[in-house]
């Protein structure tokens, strides 16, 4: 069910029923010559909006600038600052809770918004308003991406490429995949922008001249198509986990100490 | 050209010939038993698209959740609050100078945004960071408005029902169009929510059962279609006027006093 | 009664029978060649004054600097930026809450604070803290200003050269009402300072280059007079009104839904 | 000169010879059975106009209400907290050196004020923004005060009555200055309010029951006046010191470390 | 008891039994030519560890840097700024309550950081959080310092001089004591740092060339020690006569006023 | 070379010569029954003021209590929420640089401090204010640490157990090695904490009841002087590294786009 589509008479049997909401989160940045911008936010609502689908959850409007300053040197990269970003999100989840809702998914495809939608969540589950948690799609299947994609790359690599691929193929320049590939870097290590176990760079553009890292030949739509349909399915058990538990299962326990104890 | 479709090696000549950008504004909450609750931001983004496709310059994606504590009680009504909603907008804009762009027009579709949107280009202009100015779209035909519409309606009223019949019409459910006019207020006049000249109500419940404003038996996807021409032509004429200016033109004027000008 | 004045225990009597406070808000900023910058402040204070001595009702001191950017250019205008004028009134008036006083009246006599005023009586009301809400005297006497002066104007025109000729008569330069009028804009209309539907400017020196709109010269005290007369009879009937409601009735309505209602 | 009657073309000669403001900062809390909560500004008002009445300085409209916190558990007082007081201030001056003016005298009736005003006069000085001080008004008399007074009271005491006796005498409840006496506190010495060494309360009501301090029926206006008179006579010499100042000797010290200065 | 060296299993009988902590909150600034820049945070650990090992009250880690932007034009002042300050002890207080502590005593040995631990436990007290105190070691002793010293000196003079020999005498330069003295400013009265009544400097180097007040040859380790011994002994009161309160008589008292008393 | 430890003028001829300085920052907080609560910034406080020795870089004092929330149900946690923990670091390194510091290595031994630091170290390097990075001791030695335990522990395990024996054996409960082991979870693996791709917890306690990973068994005194001795020498190397950097090269690359680049 997609709230941005619904008439309000129409979300009361959901509220009366579920208090789940999935979130898509994403960002409009760089990713190379050869994706659109908009890359991570077409992943997360296509995911967010597809599982929805299939289980009957609610699905919220997406969220389509999210935090990328590392990407500032590429032309077009627009991001929202971390503090801002976290408080127009924290505020976004805590008004929905006066429709009933208390536990959310962020569905993100942006690594840049990682920590810092964990970070709302628990501020959310600390004061006890709502359950909220990250997340990040690739992370749900690792498995499979390490068995499509030799050298999967952690941004605008073979498995992005893939995944954009097949849900919005019009848009990927597949003449530029080589391109994309050569000018950029290929592996990405554990030591790579590294320096003594310290990570030395703030910038994409430190490690790659192009923006992307990862080998891009190694896409076609139809590994996007299992890519999605594996991580659509991962996404819908999660919800299926949250909305059963019990509310006070997903707060955080109490601590007894002596005194407070005693009040 | 949409931001959001492009690589970003292709909008390099972008930035190198315009400075201009167009950031679609909307919201997502009630806007009664007939329309969905995407409407703000539909419009929004159908308008702002429109232009950037007629014109050539940038569009970026679309902000859907805006400032809407109004319209709280009635389920699904998303909104961040007021500081967030500022907050977020001017590191958003501020962020996207860094790519030379300095001037931005908010393609804006809901009321309450408009004070929070110019407060942010207020300040963006206080600091000649940037010029960015709102644009509610039926601010710029009003006459149109009024010729279409004996009630327009403030809100959910034919006016936003004609566009969205124009933009979205899957989305309008027409069999409640009169139940929408009768279970709402249809006259909104100057006296209306006020008491001694003091507007008392700050929820929309106040004023109307469920949610919406004006006579929406009154529209056609036809007068819909007029609407939107007509509102995108006056846009287009913006983005040229803007775009036309001399950057310095449209910063303040320097104030100049004794001891200050002889620094 | 007025705040200031009293001793404390003397207080004591009037919070246990009332809880309603006037709180005056102006500005201090450039009224053109012939007015006080003091005139917003001047008038809000004499207004909430003289109906809270009619009434009985407790007014407060006057709170003199308000949101006035926009008049920046000219010289001695005072000023708070929005998010630090807004931080003030809000803590000002949760404070007085400390007192029993639940419901205010923002007797407010400069546009530029409308919105911000509203936004912190929107805050206010939200969390159910207090009723507060803002007043705009020439708002309350809409008719009578149409009836009194062909171009009333916004700022600095008759409208406001009358109420100050009544209040602080001596504070006018009379002989500079030609020119006032002739120096600045005599006609601001729906089309005045917009292009295209988008309001274009920032700064009041990019429309009237002394400051001030409308024809100075309609102005007279006896109008002063009327106004002020006709303006605190609608500031006294809404001190009323407030006063007479039920908290509960002032407070925003629950929002039942399913699982929050089942709470 | 006050800014608040003058209009602004009038305002021009003095921004081109001057560049120093006197603000006066009060407070609205109680002072006792027998004295108006308006004590403190009245007071920082009174000094503020006449020194610069006496010596063509411009004095701006008073701040009525500051950080009174400790005084909430009698009728009526007003605060506001000190993040929010700060910052009003704050913003106030920096905004009000877009005239021209870069030193200011915080002229301060109210003991909670002086720190919040220090901070941010050194927030000023440290970016250099401008020399803002905060004067207090019996700091600047010390001999007299002893000299007038065996026990002169940190609040409410017979030096703040005899001040609005001469000020405003028919605000002071005559009657009541034995009552004030006895049912406060007289004697306020080095260890009161103190537990081997830390201050241990933060409400006045810890310390007196009606709120005051001091012995009240040692002051006549005679006394009042000679404060007032002394202590204006100390105000325009601060002025005239602050004035003929080089701005360069009243911002900080530049502090030379080796790479810093090789910049 | 240090809370640094314990296991938590092992801090669980002190929770059950007590709900008091000491917290040593001190600068790392410039101290003269002799003192290291250590000697605020050195003196405020040695005493709030002997306290609480000799007591058995629990004391946490030290906060070594505060608020010395005085002391910047020093090479190595270290500091934070003022609402930094503020929000990161108050955060650190509220999150030590989850364990059943409700009063705290700040053991503070910097000047600087008084009015902000101040600010922090009003506060805290205000909202009824806890009960959470600044205690100045010199302020609990002032007899003894006056009798040991002629020219004790607010900073960096023979008071911490002798401090620091006794707590750590192979950080003192012994052989610079003299060069201490004639290099800064011995006498620091009333007057000093002032202007008709007003502080006039924000800096300590536009009163010290060397950072330092009084005469530092007065200062041995046996003055030291009997500093710290006398000071000690207060602050074992002092904790005592905390923690043998009433929680509730720490806590604001009641403000009953009509209409609220009536709820 | 110790800040704390220093006289103001002894530190001249480091500031002229250099510009890194070495920041230690851990937590204090539960780890386990066997470890003392300051774990974390005995650590960072061994390993930074060794490094600082043995190369002659400028060592800081030790930020003692960082970002724990997740521990808050363990006697004794710590914490500063993460706002104002970023804000307080933040405003430590911007004030720092007024003595000529540039370049700043936050020596951090606690896992919930890494992602608060590198927002701040982007923020500085952003604003090209200084170059901060974040360095994690266990980080940078990844093989030792492997091949010395294997069950590591990434909280409360072997492997900070063993540094602890080495750096304040006594603290150590070496009778509870087993007891913390076989009470907590020894196999932390990729799946731990998730379900379906998402991190479901934030509270350690719902991983492990009394609080610590790994099996603690395994770690000796001498496994602890290993680690201790090869991750000094990482972080010499580190130290040396950045020093010997141009400043240019550790600031952002320029963005370049048409109209930027013109102006």
């Amino acid at each position: 069910m997609y709230l941005g589509d619904e008439a309000w008479p129409d979300l009361e049997t959901y509220f009366d029923r579920e208090s789940l909401a999935l979130i898509p989160v994403g960002s409009t940045e760089q990713h190379g010559p050869h994706l659109p911008e908009g890359t991570d936010h077409l992943i997360a609502e296509g995911l967010a909006r597809e599982a929805a689908e299939r289980t009957g959850y609610l699905c919220t409007p997406t969220i389509t600038v999210g935090v990328s300053p590392h990407h500032r040197q590429f032309h077009g990269t627009m991001w929202v600052d971390p503090p801002e970003f976290r408080a127009y999100m924290e505020s976004l989840v805590r008004n929905l809770t006066s429709h009933g809702l208390d536990r959310f998914i962020f569905v993100n495809a942006h690594g840049g918004n990682v920590q810092h939608l964990r970070e709302v969540g628990r501020r959310l589950h600390g004061d006890e308003t709502a359950y909220a948690i990250e997340w990040m799609w690739d992370e749900s299947i690792p498995e499979l991406v390490e068995e499509l994609f030799s050298v999967p790359g952690p941004h605008g690599g073979p498995k992005e490429t893939a995944m954009i691929m097949h849900l919005a193929g019009e848009l990927v320049h597949e003449d530029r995949l080589r391109e994309a590939r050569d000018g950029g870097l290929v592996d990405w290590g554990r030591e790579s922008g590294r320096q003594f176990g310290a990570r030395t760079f703030y910038d994409a553009i430190d490690n790659t001249e192009n923006g992307v890292l990862g080998d891009q030949t190694d896409a076609t739509p139809e590994k996007g198509e299992q890519l999605f349909e594996a991580a659509t399915e991962q996404l819908c058990h999660l919800c299926d986990w949250i909305a059963e538990k019990e509310y006070s299962d997903l707060m955080p326990r109490t601590h007894i100490s002596g005194r407070a104890s005693g009040e």
